[in-house]
């Protein structure tokens, strides 16, 4: 009988977590100080994060255990089932057999919670009592604020505005967790209403609602901390809990990927399932083709800048070494807003700049046909985000049923699609429009970035 | 260490439901023909159920195998786990020991799929290639759309008017799974276009939903069956797996309910949770408080009239013994839309009037309240059916903290509130509304309920 179901026994749930940093082809490039241009010291970070965070950002340790409160958290939903996707392999007649990891059966709805823990904790035990963050479709201000009201802390969310408007149940969610939610950009922060003055019709964006986070922190005189839901270091580690078990169910059942892939916007889940597997990749030379997903609306890790950057509208982050649009750069209104970002996590950046990855990039269209059939067969509605991945799922799947070839795909199931239902009306009612970035705009982003000796 | 999260290893699921008819400490009370007065004829539900079913709801056997193609797809999901909610004791500071089924992991987010998968699964093998339904919350019509999705069959929703207006998305997930929804009364069946003209401005009702949805079918001239989401034998069989995979659990961590709980509607979720322990109280006395919890504003069990009446408020199913309000009630417009139903399943009728079982009633207020208690501490938000559940648990939960019993509370979490959330907001407004059914009203229900010779 096949396994659809693949199960890790509780007691056997990961007690640490991977860092891929020391297993690099080149040197980490550190985050920059953006006046002197020279790596950020540790005290510099003091301001936004708690000192178990800024550590783990640095980190040359390839193990880093999970702290027990953590471990507790993640025990309320972890270990997350690993599925063969046997009747989509049917649907699709595909020889290619299709395996991912719901990490949708989070009560938060996605992975976001797997960090959301993790640095709710390592704030708590700093003495911090309120968290201020960004979100995009929702699904990390979601995560955060779980995590906050399970460790007893204030929460202030800056959503996006156009996910704002799109989805209030998300913002009811959040507010059901006890959390404060703002659509960003505000009037409660100077970078929010200099944004607002200057385009009044904005739809936000991530980099914007980033600002206001920080602002926010950084004027609290050290009552409040800054939560990101994606591209540090510490964030994509946090996340290694997913590869950690997928790769052991995985064994469970004698399977190994050929292929592994995940939607890309900080670049969060897609890390979070491929590093423990680019590990075996870069350590023993296993040919895995790992491949992330991004949106032709937001063409980061395809056709992006590979420079330092800000991480953030407002510049206020560290110059990031990254693949980027440009900070200032406002993605059309596409349904996956958690991948409305205009840059990338370095460590992604590395890896497709080092040829271990590699990305493409797709309409929100077929990645919404890709997702209804993934629903029709497999039941759960996918989030817009984790409809990219499903997109090119079924892309090398049916590659496959050209050639033959027997491949094993691995997908990161991110979220499920419950608070996307509006995308999924405009998809069936054929009002989802299709964008692609315009070059101009690409190559006007090069004047925004700044020249930062290479 | 404590263990949270007890999963069963998916080899080890059941693969047979449990009928209690067998158990009942009186003959079950069999459905009449509305004219005869006389039982029916399993040939008089041919019309509207294929046979497999027919066979299972008057089946006097006790075990009953769960054919293959239903385990297939109850692996997708199944076994749900079973949950020790350390964190709501510690919130509440109770000593009892708190259990829960979480059935909201299902693709369609409640316990509904365990019976939807069946049905369609009985009516494709009868060559049955149409279904059609009623909804009220929208989980059952959800539910019935992934079935027929899985078994490539066409599927029609008569969704309960309130509901399709206070939640537009519901009706977006149905559709992406194929499913054709109808606003109820709708101008489709005759028995709506008379609604219609009597009431315009009606809420609609499960009783006005389902008579729709069985002339939709009874006059298809064979190509459509009717599919029912809780109140039948065959129904509540099918939700069995709940409790016989909830006892394993249970066992594998040593323990054992002092008190079951569930929220009731039709009665499908609590039976299901509670029959297979209810086994060991009728057959070994075993010593269990069973709680069913119903809306105040939809008193069944605590208020009904103990009655042969009918299904629908249309007179067309035959007539079931039962709690009643009778079969033209409707209902305030309150947000647990799977708990307004003017009946109960006449098994679970039976197990509160022999007192095996009892129930209490809540106002919808303190319902929510529990349910953002249980979001806070244990991180799902619960949907408004299971909020009264939750509410009954916490005041348990109290109760044993007042008189320092270590009571074991074991409920069903049978669905999440994804779909809910404007519920949620009308609750933090200050908006919602609490009702009490008038006496009056109850006095009234005697009138057209039909006089049968007991």
């Amino acid at each position: 009988m096949t396994q659809y179901n693949i199960l890790l026994d509780p007691s056997k749930m990961p007690d640490a977590w991977y860092n891929i940093i020391p297993d690099l082809p080149v040197p980490f490039p550190p985050p920059l100080h953006p006046a002197t241009h020279q790596p950020v010291n540790p005290s510099d970070l003091a301001v936004l994060f708690p000192p178990g965070l800024i550590e783990q950002e640095a980190s040359g340790q390839s193990v880093i255990s999970i702290p027990g409160e953590v471990m507790d958290v993640y025990r309320l939903y972890r270990p997350t089932p690993l599925r063969r996707a046997v009747r989509l392999e049917k649907a699709l007649g595909t020889p290619a057999k299709i395996y991912y990891k719901n990490e949708s059966v989070s009560p938060s709805g996605s992975h976001k919670l797997n960090t959301a823990v993790a640095q709710a904790y390592y704030n708590k035990v700093a003495g911090i009592n309120e968290l201020t963050t960004e979100t995009g479709a929702g699904q990390w201000g979601t995560a955060l604020s779980i995590a906050c009201a399970f460790f007893k802390m204030k929460c202030t969310v800056y959503m996006v505005r156009v996910s704002y408007e799109q989805k209030p149940y998300r913002r009811s969610v959040m507010q059901t967790y006890g959390a404060r939610v703002l659509s960003s950009p505000s009037k409660e922060t100077e970078f929010g209403k200099k944004i607002l003055a200057e385009q009044p019709d904005t739809t936000g964006s991530l980099g914007i609602a980033i600002s206001e986070a920080i602002e926010d922190a950084a004027k609290s005189g050290g009552a409040k901390k800054y939560s990101l839901g994606s591209v540090l270091n510490h964030v994509l580690l946090h996340q290694t809990i997913i590869g950690e078990e997928a790769k052991m169910q995985m064994e469970s059942v004698g399977a190994y990927p050929d292929v592994v892939i995940g939607c890309c916007g900080g670049g969060s889940n897609f890390a979070g399932l491929s590093f423990p597997f680019a590990k075996d990749k870069l350590r023993q030379g296993r040919k895995i083709d790992f491949i992330g997903v991004e949106p032709a609306a937001c063409p980061t890790l395809t056709r992006g800048l590979y420079a330092y950057d800000f991480g953030d509208t407002g510049m206020m982050t560290p110059l990031l070494k990254q693949y980027t649009l440009g900070h200032n750069f406002i993605p059309s209104g596409i349904h996956a807003g958690g991948l409305r970002y205009h840059g990338i996590a370095t460590l992604l950046a590395v890896l497709v700049r080092e040829k271990v990855m590699r990305a493409v990039a797709c309409l929100q269209t077929p990645c919404f046909e890709a997702a209804v059939t993934f629903a029709r067969a497999e039941g759960i509605v996918p989030a817009p985000e984790t409809a990219h991945a499903i997109r090119v799922v079924v892309d090398e799947a049916l590659k496959c049923k050209e050639t033959g070839e027997k491949k094993t795909i691995l997908f990161n199931f991110s979220g499920h699609g419950h608070f996307d239902m509006g995308a999924y009306d405009a998809y069936f009612s054929g009002k989802l429009e299709d964008y692609v970035l315009e070059q101009s705009v690409i190559d006007a982003a090069e004047e925004c970035i700044p020249k930062v000796a290479n």
